[in-house]
């Protein structure tokens, strides 16, 4: 039997995106995380993935263009939503049916027509779970700055536009996470694009992956002020809680993508004016890693990327529910830029089972079988 | 880097299936397949992928009123297929966006309800297609013979029904396929059965798994008379041409599925009182396994699981268009069990990748970068 969960086994080949977990580094399409996050705009990160480079200028504009005018959902799929938001059902699951109902649009199942839509679906969810109508998207406006319009209906400033656009380039891309590896072994098969995001969207949707920058933000909240960090991280951690924020499956080191969005939340909250969150969670962070190293010597606990995405995301006015959503409106352009390289070099991906369970049995007769008391 | 596709790969321990492909045995639940699926009902083979032995009396007749009772779609799954057909999506589409919004229905994430709309979802929407009504699911009769009714309205006779279900207890589980893999993957972060499942419904949508059961049939079909079966194939290998329904990834000697399948075909037709066409497909078969022996000695090509899929559904009366997703019908029982065995002993399935692309570029601005010509 391999490595439970696959862990170390190496399942595909890609120039994606590499991650360093000892070295803390992160690098996508050739660029440091940091070197990449903080300036580019979203739309030239997920030429990056597709094509290998940046583009040029007349191919950022034809690329944005493209984007811009294939926002629209169409009537079915805004229907579908409102059943989503009658029936109660969660952000994810209303993520995933409407992504998987692309197929009913014209072009679903083109690449950029799904990156285009996607923010369009959890914008427009957002707004029907609590009772307002969507916002149509508007041409004028970069991918980014489109998605903040939606959600609110105000034009976004720079500041949130930059910050939101750091955030999306920064976990674009992760290796083989579990929601890339099931859109990989989905267009394994040759099935289509559409397929393989309405499975990826399912597998983000699960806690142990699409993560908790949620109740980051709440330990974050229920502290409120630094000097009650050390006795209430004291208690959560000799009562056996996990810290959520802290800790990674990968990276041993600091996680390169937690400086990019600290840096970030940092430049948006010194804009806003008020700081008192930021320097808070600044406190907590510092706290709980001195405490981490106390109590769990060794295990090298260190700040995640979800600490930050917490502090970044609730700047920029989202609510939790969001939080996860927003993380699959840039990773979509990822599981696009693995499904296509996926094909390039295709073979079905079907690993084999170890079979532990009775064999030769001999049929019996319902009346013959004893029925368990 | 592992072998292209995982081959060989273990990436779970199962009960539920054994697939020896040199020797050309499947075990199902501890039973070979050719003593459970001639005698089973699918509500009996379902039960013991799900609990590890078949049910007793009193087991077996909860679990057929609880699928029963849970085979009506709600009206916005009803209305999605409408737009389905409208906008003239595939059968598969249709079913993986269906089976995705049972998160809209009541208990839309237990397994038994999952398992008791996959039929309903697969007939409304092949009569949706035809341009009729669909027809509601009855409770008096069994999972198999509901499905035959919904697709025609008329009471199977009890050959055609186990000819069915002959069939569905056959292919309800193989091991590690893309598709149950994809539901494995799907469930390791936490996820729900219905991500689990749509995600499992797009990657066997794609040919390279769901495979050729129609093409395999085409075949047969075009060759017409036994007296022509040599001449075209020899043409189709010659030319290069795979011939469908012979050849399999893993078995190496007759597929175990094959015999069960014919057998079953075989009693249908017999009773069906015209023997012809079964005929001309065993001397198509015959003719086919010679040239393939004779152009490819060693290859071992044998007949496959499509082959006789193709006959028994045709006998049916199924159309081609709803062989994969009856192929579907029964999976489903399958990535249902192997779902809640992962949750049983779960670790997130995360494999790795090995990055092959450029590091440390430097970031440059738009106008620095050079367009291509």
């Amino acid at each position: 039997m391999a490595a439970a969960g696959l862990e170390g086994v190496v399942a595909a080949t890609t120039r994606l995106s590499e991650v360093d977990g000892e070295r803390g580094e992160l690098v996508i399409g050739g660029y440091p995380v940091g070197e990449l996050a903080a300036r580019a705009t979203f739309e030239e990160t997920t030429w990056l993935l597709w094509h290998g480079d940046l583009p040029g200028v007349e191919e950022l504009d034809r690329f944005r263009a493209a984007l811009a005018v294939q926002r629209e959902l169409p009537q079915p799929i805004v229907a579908l939503l409102g059943e989503c938001a009658r029936a109660g059902v969660g952000s994810m699951d209303a993520l995933r049916i409407a992504a998987g109902a692309l197929s009913l649009a014209p072009s679903g199942d083109d690449p950029s027509a799904i990156v285009a839509r996607f923010p369009t679906i959890v914008a427009a969810y957002a707004r029907l779970l609590r009772g307002e109508q969507p916002i149509p998207p508007r041409r004028d406006l970069d991918h980014a700055a489109n998605y903040l319009y939606m959600l609110s209906g105000q034009d976004p400033d720079g500041e949130r536009v930059r910050g939101l656009e750091t955030y999306l380039n920064t976990v674009v891309d992760h290796g083989l996470n579990a929601s890339t590896f099931t859109a990989r072994v989905i267009v394994s098969t040759g099935s289509d694009l559409v397929s393989a995001v309405a499975g990826a969207v399912g597998a983000l949707k699960g806690p142990l992956h699409g993560g908790a920058p949620g109740p980051a933000l709440d330990m974050v909240f229920e502290i409120g002020d630094r000097s009650r960090a050390e006795s209430i991280l004291r208690k959560k951690i000799e009562s056996g809680e996990r810290l959520m924020g802290f800790g990674h499956r990968v990276y041993k080191v600091r996680d390169p993508r937690a400086d990019v969005l600290a840096a970030a939340a940092e430049r948006m909250y010194t804009r806003a004016g008020d700081m008192s969150l930021y320097t808070l969670a600044r406190g907590v962070e510092q706290t709980a890693l001195r405490l981490l190293e106390e109590y769990k010597p060794g295990r090298r606990l260190q700040t995640n990327v979800e600490f930050y995405t917490a502090l970044l995301l609730h700047g920029l006015g989202l609510e939790v529910s969001l939080f996860t959503p927003t993380f699959a409106v840039s990773r979509v352009s990822g599981w696009i830029a693995h499904a296509l390289e996926q094909r390039r070099a295709n073979r079905i991906i079907r690993p084999q089972s170890e079979y532990d369970g009775p064999r030769n049995r001999r049929w019996l007769s319902l009346s013959a079988r004893r029925t368990p008391a």
